[in-house]
């Protein structure tokens, strides 16, 4: 897993602290975490496509959220970045060399350690998606006094 | 995730199907799944370090389980090949930028959203850690009609 994600889900964050009142561009949200401006605006158009963010164009433009905190998921954002393939790509090997002699039909039903690979991302997906990003906010809240007057300062948002 | 841990999961049942009377070669292992050699040797060093197999030198050497199926977990699997690190990596940008001015305390308890992505990862280590090969062998063998026998013939085992 990249960066994408960290700085993605703090994005969200802070789009959260800020309201959505006036959308934030890329150069703004990119110093708000010290990070490199290009790389960081493919993440967020990425989070676009996904319904998370939306976009404005123009001098004044930026990004807003798409939907409020509490309806994105850490799941939403890890398969908008990371894209939505399993990490365990099966590739068939048990029906090559010593597996080649077996009936076809013997590879119908899924390969067992395909299955049991897939019954572990499956809880890790379920895990994710039980997180709204709303509940995440709360947490980092809880560490940092006035975080939110914080952070709309430092965005000149008083 | 590479293809290193589907191979290593196969390699692993099928030397719990030939029994641990004689070592199996890289070379008759690679033939076993029609996989490149000095590639499946490297993965295969990975589940020696972990004491999942153990190696025997010289002409007749090769691989045998270090340990019944039973005693080996997906997750043991998945962290000799893979390393122990977590897919997530926090590198702290909430420190960065706009959080550059909250106070130095602030910082002491983890980021949420590492502790929020972590949550995650745990829930999938733990259903790796649930599964044992002896149990994913089983699963195998459900759909293969015997497929035991077919692996030995095939590994000259009769």
């Amino acid at each position: 897993m990249g960066e994408g994600v960290e700085w993605a889900v703090h994005c969200c964050l802070t789009l959260g602290w800020l309201g959505d009142d006036q959308p934030v561009s890329t150069a703004r949200l990119a110093a708000g975490y010290e990070l490199p401006p290009a790389y960081l605006n493919k993440q967020l158009q990425a989070l676009v496509r996904a319904g998370i963010l939306t976009s404005t164009a123009g001098a004044r433009g930026g990004f807003r959220l798409g939907r409020p905190l509490d309806k994105i998921t850490l799941l939403d954002v890890v398969t908008a970045i990371e894209g939505p393939d399993e990490a365990f790509q099966c590739t068939e090997i048990r029906q090559r060399g010593s597996g080649a002699e077996s009936p076809a039909r013997s590879f119908v039903a899924p390969c067992a350690v395909s299955t049991a690979m897939r019954k572990a991302e499956l809880a890790y997906r379920r895990a994710l998606a039980a997180q709204t990003l709303a509940e995440v906010k709360v947490a980092a809240e809880r560490h940092v006094p006035r975080l939110e007057d914080s952070v709309r300062r430092w965005y000149g948002r008083g």
